[in-house]
């Protein structure tokens, strides 16, 4: 999702360490002109779409290969500071701020497609491409990458919080669609960690764990991806439903009837509300699943007529379909500006944003239950939700000077993600851990699995300086 | 695939460490009758469907629960001592090998279906179910598990291998269809890696990491797997090309047309000539494709028609189809059974196997130069593939008391490895590394990648205690 999360409960212990004036000179001697200690430049790179306020990286590289990656670790490495990669800042969870102080390496300028391979539908590209970028890269191919958090973010940062968004019901996340990385590890060295064939069994699959690693094992400077054939056939409806609850039991019958529904989110009643005047669309306003159908013509047809079928078992009505592209970029960038929709809904504040996932046969009860919280609770709230994963996010509408609004916030979303674990689900369905959920990982994963992370990172990392004090503490 | 491979180049250097007779002990007073020191139990437990002979573990505990495992995994700890996973013993690189020594844990109690959760689509197992089992499990749920290496292997086998077979261009491999997995760590702590979420940002991606890592970072105690609804509709064809290379030619343009093909197969003409004679079929005795279709009837249809279309490009013809679950089976038997087809058309023989996978641009590159060379060898071989991944396997015919034979056969391997690392492959789509392919892993990674598995090795058993020996040299 597009949304910022502001999560205010936690204040970051800094363990700001030491930055050496010698590999600052360095860094300067060895970049030039593709190197800054300008405060702006330190600023810009020391904050992303969380609410923490940290003290800025020492300097920032703008790295523009992967030798000047390697480069800049090795420097680092010698004098045992940290370094954060840095895509587009797009990240929710304070995953690229400097807690622990050291070198900001930005990727921006790693911005090119290396190879497109149309025939193995594989594609290349170096970590500061944008998932629009790419998709304008190789739409003349026919061919698309699906993932979409909404955010126009850096194909590296996606990789390094594992993201998602709306097409992963069908296309998977960047778990599934990452097929092999080049990565620069802690002492600077390069390695590959895959090959371009669809599968294998050579080894530890390092690229799986390199995604999602949120910059703690390596920096990425090169990606190869899945691409998919355009769809001959797109179809976008939109459907209302009386209640949440029978919105959610279509979408579960949905899935357990292995429909091949390529998008399907959820939005709640008071959310188009907030869309509709933020974006004139003029949607009914109840609460409402929006999907899209890819295929051949007649298979989109038939999906589309099965789900309306399933639908009306739940009193889903005024189906509506978008089947120009222009209704259906309208329509889902309604979808991705329901942050800002939200935001605009009560002037001067500030959203707080949860990522739970659960089974989906458990989505019902932990998003009814969430519901109920957070009418209670009084304050005001947008709901949207990747509905086909069982992953959803509400957001909740503080006035940031009000610890009140802020405590009760915060204790919403503490409740819920106590619920989702307990059904089964998960803290973070895409945005990661960063410096937020870190105690939630550990309630999640337990001490043995984070025990294990952390023996992995220490392995990888023995003086911990790549984007050290994000997931775990050490 | 169900083919055993017999690499006979390279002889394992054995490095058996002493067992104490006092770990005996404790494991005998532990375990009781689920104990064995049996010398048939033990040389039961020494082999798997590769060439190498070697002594036998020292001992098999048949573990009947995760606390079992846990034990008998902390007694080895303690005295430093290997312990070698076994599931039902068809891996087929010497995986579960005792090259230095140990013990041996029998998985294949551990057999039960823990909990079906038929509106997730998901199911958690013992490692010691086969996807047979499962299979025979959730039917009447109207689900199936996918994958379908050919053998009836045990599901945490195939994960500890990242196993897939023939339906994977569809389905994906076990990477994508292992959820979370249960495992015993090195010292003998019980661990979870994920939870039922079908996404999830939650850290570091340990069940991706312990996928395809053979017994050598834990033991696999329970695993949570995907489930799909079985399909509506489902047609198998076959259709005969009149080379190798408009049969991949073909295949090449259904998967760049993202028609969702379930399975695709290619059969040389000299293997269509054995299965004949071995299971009576009666096929055209020419290259062939081996297809499957899954979907709604009409999705079925489509596919089919659009499919038909392409072959005819390339001279397919003699559709034939198999709709009923009979002729399915018939067919896939066939499929199946191709091995052993092969080694019973030359009396006494045994078959050298291959296991490349390739981008699918390059399948015809990489097979027509094969089979070139192949042919000039003078062996006979058989040639199957899950052509729609690019991953194939020879099965070079040899006579084990003819060095000569071995000498070519490995010569062809090594040639046929060489050219698909050069065209952007992998040594291993779905057999894994084992003992035989350490040499061609450190070709295909990389020093760097091969010496950041080690250090995650060395990291996560500290005392080399996991399955030693296997995947890489420490």
């Amino acid at each position: 999702m597009n949304a910022p999360a502001h999560p205010t409960h936690w204040v970051p212990e800094l363990a700001q360490r030491a930055i050496p004036e010698a590999l600052l000179t360095a860094l300067q001697t060895r970049f030039g002109a593709q190197y800054s200690q300008a405060m702006a430049v330190r600023e810009q790179h020391g904050r992303d779409e969380s609410a923490f306020s940290l003290p800025p990286p020492s300097a920032v590289v703008f790295a523009e290969s992967t030798q000047d990656v390697a480069d800049a670790v090795a420097l680092a490495a010698r004098h045992k500071a940290p370094v954060i990669p840095f895509g587009v800042g797009s990240s929710l969870e304070g995953h690229l701020l400097a807690i622990q102080g050291g070198i900001s390496i930005d990727l921006g300028r790693m911005n090119q497609i290396v190879s497109i391979n149309a025939e193995d539908l594989t594609v290349t590209v170096q970590p500061g491409v944008t998932r629009k970028a790419l998709n304008d890269a190789v739409k003349s191919e026919g061919l698309f990458f699906p993932i979409d958090p909404g955010a126009d973010a850096s194909l590296g940062g996606m990789a390094a919080t594992r993201a998602s968004g709306t097409n992963a019901v069908r296309y998977g996340t960047m778990r599934e669609n990452v097929l092999a990385l080049e990565v620069v590890t802690a002492s600077g060295e390069v390695i590959r960690t895959g090959t371009r064939a669809r599968k294998s069994s050579a080894g530890y699959d390092l690229t799986r764990l390199m995604v999602g690693s949120e910059g703690t094992l390596g920096v990425m400077t090169e990606l190869t991806l899945k691409l998919y054939p355009l769809p001959e056939g797109i179809s976008a409806a939109t459907c209302s439903f009386p209640t949440i609850e029978a919105a959610v039991r279509c979408v579960i019958q949905v899935i357990q009837m292995g429909i091949p529904i390529a998008r399907c989110e959820l939005i709640d009643a008071g959310t188009v509300r907030m869309v509709n005047t933020h974006s004139k669309l003029g949607l009914r306003e109840e609460h409402m699943l929006l999907m899209e159908f890819h295929g051949s013509p007649a298979s989109v047809k038939e999906q589309a007529e099965t789900v309306q079928e399933i639908a009306d078992e739940f009193e889903g009505h005024a189906f509506e379909w978008a089947t120009t592209p222009e209704e259906r970029t309208r329509l889902w960038t309604a979808r991705h500006n329901a942050y800002f929709a939200a935001i605009q809904s009560k002037p001067g504040c500030r959203a707080i944003s949860t990522d739970t996932c659960v089974p989906i046969s458990k989505l019902a009860d932990c998003l009814l239950d969430s519901v109920s919280e957070a009418d209670a609770s009084g304050l005001p709230y947008f709901l949207v939700g990747h509905v086909g994963d069982g992953n959803f996010h509400f957001g909740y509408l503080i006035d940031p000077d009000n610890g009140e609004e802020r405590r009760v916030a915060e204790a919403l979303n503490h409740q819920l993600v106590s619920r989702a674990l307990t059904l089964g689900g998960t803290c973070t369905g895409e945005h990661g851990v960063g410096l937020h959920k870190m105690d939630f990982l550990l309630t999640e994963t337990g001490s043995g699995g984070v025990d294990m992370m952390r023996a992995i990172k220490r392995a990888l990392d023995p003086h911990n300086i790549l984007n050290p004090g994000k997931i775990f503490t050490l």
